[in-house]
Order: structure tokens, then C-alpha cells, then sequence
């Protein structure tokens, strides 16, 4: 192929378009653009021919020029609450090799535990995202209404919003904390202590009330209940436990659930580090999440494992990218209930029954 | 305030303008435009003004729009190889913090351990971004020349292009790995094994030969450092630990180097939980990077701590976006030798030289 006169890239390379690669290449314009596209339908050796020719002239296509025509920026927003939890890590890989496989790209927003996301919102607004998904917190109902009002999908992942219509998919935390109680009561626990996370989020909530309405079914009563602060981290946890059992303050529990698995590595870490008790043969312990780090051979951690790749297409599929911007949906969809999986490890004790 | 007829927010909010929200506050478009710009000189209660006048018509500063007049569009890419090591996830929480403190986001992009960059940086050009972070390894100079022709700023971190002039911002890796050799010298061992990580790292490659070069000055031979390739993952480096030493196969030396610290935690693992092993009592384990799931209570590594704000501070500072875009910089800034600092913890032996 011959480059044709004139059509050298310039200096800067964005005067090259769509229409000089599809002379060269002997295609048409819409062919170059399916080239350009993950999973449009394309001939292989034409689109060979066609990123040749593109080579050649140093062309790139340019998402912010075509979202000009098309209103897409192929662009995701992601606003992260607790980078400090390594599920969450586990949750932005996936949205990244799951929306990068689709031609789009995140965009990253973080926030404070705890804080609100509001201010992040604002910020991704100043950009011109095709869709947002949120696993931090807290959130008005402000804000949801503006990105409503701009057209712009919003989908909590991980959480939900108390009495409002917001999309938002999690898995089933209540019947999964429900799991952990009952296992803790097969092996045989009457006296137990709970490590909570981000007292506004609603899946430490409901893991904890799925757990206590386990233990109260089974007459276990408030005061044989512990609650500590772990504020979601690992950290929080360890320092809570060993706050609580150093000097033999207090009897320590037959059971103690971590609201999350890095929270639950914070409590074998005190317990067997720093207080020098046996998991499980002192103390049981369970997890939420099914992390990575909770596997490995150091915790074998019993678990709830949340089924991230369903949850994070789930969530992809709530954003609805594919349909024409600026179609108003009206149908909500809540999905909380995906069902999670207990994980039998090492640090809750088998029993005949289990 | 009132609303001046005929500037509420129309449906898609997009109608709002800077010059509206700057007549309903009183003051001019510039202050507005201010106040929406972090660390911008402003009067708190100017500011304020405005933000209300602004939420009052629903107003949202579009970075977008405005690149069309700035050139800027407020994103860095950042290009992210190994996500499942926690340090490259480390770097990127602090590349976060530092951009969305200075009002710019990350757009990121993935590439799969040990393969090119090129295609990641030709979906990077489809987006405006104001500048591009590497981590990854491999990338070919005509990619960067691509880059630089389009006048859009590449620094690579934690890695450099051998012979190429691209700006890039690394540690002292060899003089680190020289650290590591000395602290297993003094502490008496004379048979190692090393577990590589990314073969076309540079990181890598630093760390083993600085490792290496210590080690041959103190009259260490070939014969007596194992090598082992761990491909830059816990699990790999657990594996390859395990496969090496399971069932007497060879003789287990008195020091092993993990090139980085999630393949030290693996191969710690393989050696107390796979192979029944003492650490440090049998064999002394070292790690680099200086992540903080190293430095818990089942590890206790000891490591080379890479100064990761120090070399993001660096990274970005060498990005130059605050001078004017399209600028063209010819001087070069290369820096490999940010200063490590040897961490001592448990899992090398102690001598009274140490």
C-alpha cells in the first residue's frame, strides 16, 4: 500500500480521520470503525489490512471526537469507598477486565470510608461518563436525582440505598451472615463476638442482622453477644480484639465473626500474635467475602464467598450501555439476594453434623 | 438568590453555563470557574456563593467542554501490569489520592503480566488525557514515539525503556537486591536461591543483579544460588518453592530472595505450611517493596522499603501539567536511584554485626 500524497500524519497526528484509513485500506469508513470496535463483526484479514493502514498513518480513533455523534465517551465511572479492603480490589479488577473487553474504560473516583460520596458524584459529573457504579456508602438522594436528570445510569454495587429506587445488585448478606451463625452453633459455640465494619453501609448491616437473628432463633441472648468496632479494615479489627481480651479484661468468646475477611485476618492475627490463643481449638473465627489473602495458608479462613463476576456483570448489565442515551427507563431493578456460598476451611471446628 | 426566569435546568442539565451561575452569584465567570478548581485562589465565602447558585440551577462544571478551550481534559491514564501484586495497588491508591487532590482522575487501563503496552497506549490515545503513567514492562519505541508526536506526556514508574530516553522514575533495585545479599551474608548464610519475577522487568532484573553482584563479592559461586522463576505472583513463587525442595528433591539453602515481597510471602507459605520448615531457623526468607501485608503477624518479612509517595510525587511532577500543553520538552529526566531503605523484621537471622 502506498500512502496516498498529503495524507502523512501531521505533527500532532489528530488531523488523520477515519476517511484517509478507509481510502487506503480500500474499505468503507464503517469498516474502519468496526476494526476499531471490540466485538463488532469484521473479517479477520480485513481488519488486518485496515489497523495497517492505520499504522502506516499513525491513525488513533478518538472516543471524545466520535462521542460528539454517537453521545458515548465510552468512559465508566467508578467511585471506590474502602481501598483498603482487598475485595474491593478483587471488585475493580473485575469491572476493569470485564468493561475493558468491551471497548470502555474506568474512569477512577475515590472516597474516604465512611464519608460521603456526594462530592465524588459532583466530580464525576464534571466528565462525561456513559455510566457510574458505586460500592462506596453514603449517598442523597440529591444526587441520585441529578445523575437521573442528566441521563446518566447509576448502579450501587455491593449496597443499596434504604427506601429509594436507586439500581443496586448484592449478594444475599443476611442469609449469608445467617450461615455463619449456624455453623458457630454446630461446632458447638454458645458465647460469641461480632467485628462490625462501616457502620453506614448496609452490608455490614445486614451480615450482622442475618448473624443475630441466627443466634436469637437458636436462644442464644444479647448479653453472651459481643459487638466491636472493626471499621472495615483490617487494622480496626486487630486493634478492637486485643483492646478487648489483653490482660483477661474480659472471657473470651467461643466465636468471633469478622463482618469481612480482611477484618477476619485482623482477628487470627491478634488472637494468635499478639494474645497467643488457638484458632479454632481456642477461639473460632469465620469471614465474609472469600478473598484471595483468606485462603492462603496462614488463615485457611472459613468464609462466605460473595459471587463476584456474577455481581459485577450484573451490575454492567443494570447500566444498560447498549441502549440509545438518553433513553428515559423508568423500571428499577434491585437485585439483593444472589446467593452466596459457605467456604469450609480451617477456623471453625467440623462436628459430625457439619 | 432568585432564579432568573428561563435558566432552570432543562432536562438534561446541559443547557447550564458558567455565565449563568456567575450572573446568580454576582460575580464573574473567571471566579466561577474558581471555584470549581482545587488549590484556585479563592475568598471561602465567594466560594460558597457560588456553590449554592450553583446547586440552585443544577449547575456542573463539564471538563469536557472546557478542554475544548483549556486543552485539558483533567485524566491521566494510568496503565497498570501486575494487579495481583499489592504493590502495584499500593501505587495506585497514592496516584489517586495525589491526581483527585490536584482535580484530576485516573483513567485505567490493564495489561496482562508480561505482555506489551503497545495496544493498551493505542486505546489510551482514543482518549484526551493530559498524560499517561506506566507500570507495566514492555513497550516499544514506537509506541512512545507516538506519544511524544501527539505532544501527550509518558512516564514510565517503577521500571525504564533500556536505552531509550523515555522519562522514568525507579528506586535504587540493584543497590536494594546488594542489600538484601549483605543482610544474608552477615547473618551467616553461604547457599541461596532467588525467585525472578517478571523476566522483562527491569525491576527484576535490577534486584537479581545487585543481588547477585553482592553475593560474588563475597566469593558466593554460580553453583551455590538456585535460581527460580516465580513470575512476579504469590502463587507462582509458592509453587515454584514447593516443586523445588518437595520430598528431598535438592538441598533447601540457607537463604532465599523473593524479588518482590507477594512472591516472599509465597514462598514463605511453601516452606512453614507445604514443607514443614522453619523461617528463620532453617531458612531466612527476604522480601522488596515493603507492602503491609508483609509486615503482619504471620510474615514479620524482612524487606527493602521502595518509597512509594516519593517516587509517585516524582512520576507526576515529571508528567508537567501545569505547563502548557503542547509545549514541547526535549530534556530527558531519568531517575533510578530514589533510596531504599533495608526494614528489618523476623525472617532474617540476627548476628551481632547486624
Amino acid at each position: 500500500m502506498a500512502i496516498p500524497k498529503g495524507r502523512e500524519n501531521k505533527r500532532n497526528g489528530t488531523c488523520v480521520t477515519s476517511i484517509d484509513v478507509a481510502a487506503l485500506a480500500g474499505v468503507s469508513q464503517a469498516a474502519v470503525s468496526r476494526a476499531f470496535t471490540p466485538g463488532a463483526p469484521i473479517a479477520a484479514d480485513t481488519r488486518k489490512r485496515i489497523l495497517e493502514a492505520a499504522q502506516k498513518l499513525k491513525y488513533v480513533p478518538n472516543s471524545i471526537a466520535s462521542s460528539l455523534t454517537t453521545r458515548r465517551t465510552n468512559m465508566v465511572a467508578v467511585i471506590l469507598g474502602n481501598m483498603n479492603n482487598p475485595f474491593y480490589m478483587k471488585v475493580f479488577k473485575c469491572l476493569a477486565a470485564r468493561l475493558q473487553a468491551q471497548g470502555r474504560q474506568i474512569l477512577t473516583f475515590t472516597v474516604d470510608t465512611g464519608a460521603s460520596s456526594d462530592d465524588a458524584l459532583m466530580r464525576v459529573l464534571r466528565y462525561q461518563v456513559d455510566g457510574i457504579i458505586l460500592t462506596s456508602a453514603q449517598l442523597s438522594t440529591r444526587m441520585t436525582a441529578l445523575c437521573h436528570e442528566r441521563g446518566i445510569p447509576l448502579v450501587l454495587l455491593n449496597r443499596y440505598v434504604p427506601s429509594a429506587e436507586t439500581p443496586s445488585v448484592c449478594s444475599d448478606n443476611s442469609g449469608g451472615g445467617r450461615m455463619i451463625a449456624e455453623a458457630f452453633l454446630r461446632a458447638g459455640a454458645r458465647r460469641f463476638a461480632v467485628v462490625k465494619g462501616d457502620p453506614f453501609g448496609t452490608t455490614s448491616q445486614d451480615r450482622l442482622s442475618g448473624f443475630l437473628a441466627g443466634l436469637f432463633e437458636a436462644g442464644i441472648t444479647r448479653n453472651h453477644i459481643l459487638e466491636l468496632e472493626g471499621n472495615a479494615v483490617y487494622e480496626g479489627a486487630r486493634n478492637a480484639v486485643f483492646q478487648a481480651f489483653r490482660d483477661g479484661n474480659q472471657p473470651v468468646p467461643d466465636a468471633i465473626f469478622g463482618i469481612n475477611d480482611a477484618m477476619a485476618m485482623g482477628v487470627m492475627d491478634a488472637l494468635r500474635g499478639m494474645l497467643n490463643i488457638c484458632v479454632p481449638e481456642d477461639v473460632m473465627v469465620a469471614g465474609f467475602d472469600d478473598i484471595e489473602e483468606g485462603a492462603r495458608w496462614p488463615y485457611r479462613l472459613t468464609t462466605v464467598r460473595q459471587p463476584v463476576e456474577t455481581m459485577v456483570d450484573k451490575a454492567i448489565a443494570l447500566l444498560k450501555l447498549d441502549t440509545k442515551p438518553g433513553a428515559v427507563d423508568t423500571g428499577i431493578c434491585i437485585d439483593h439476594k444472589i446467593p452466596c456460598q459457605l467456604i469450609w476451611r480451617d477456623t471453625v471446628r467440623l462436628t459430625e453434623q457439619n
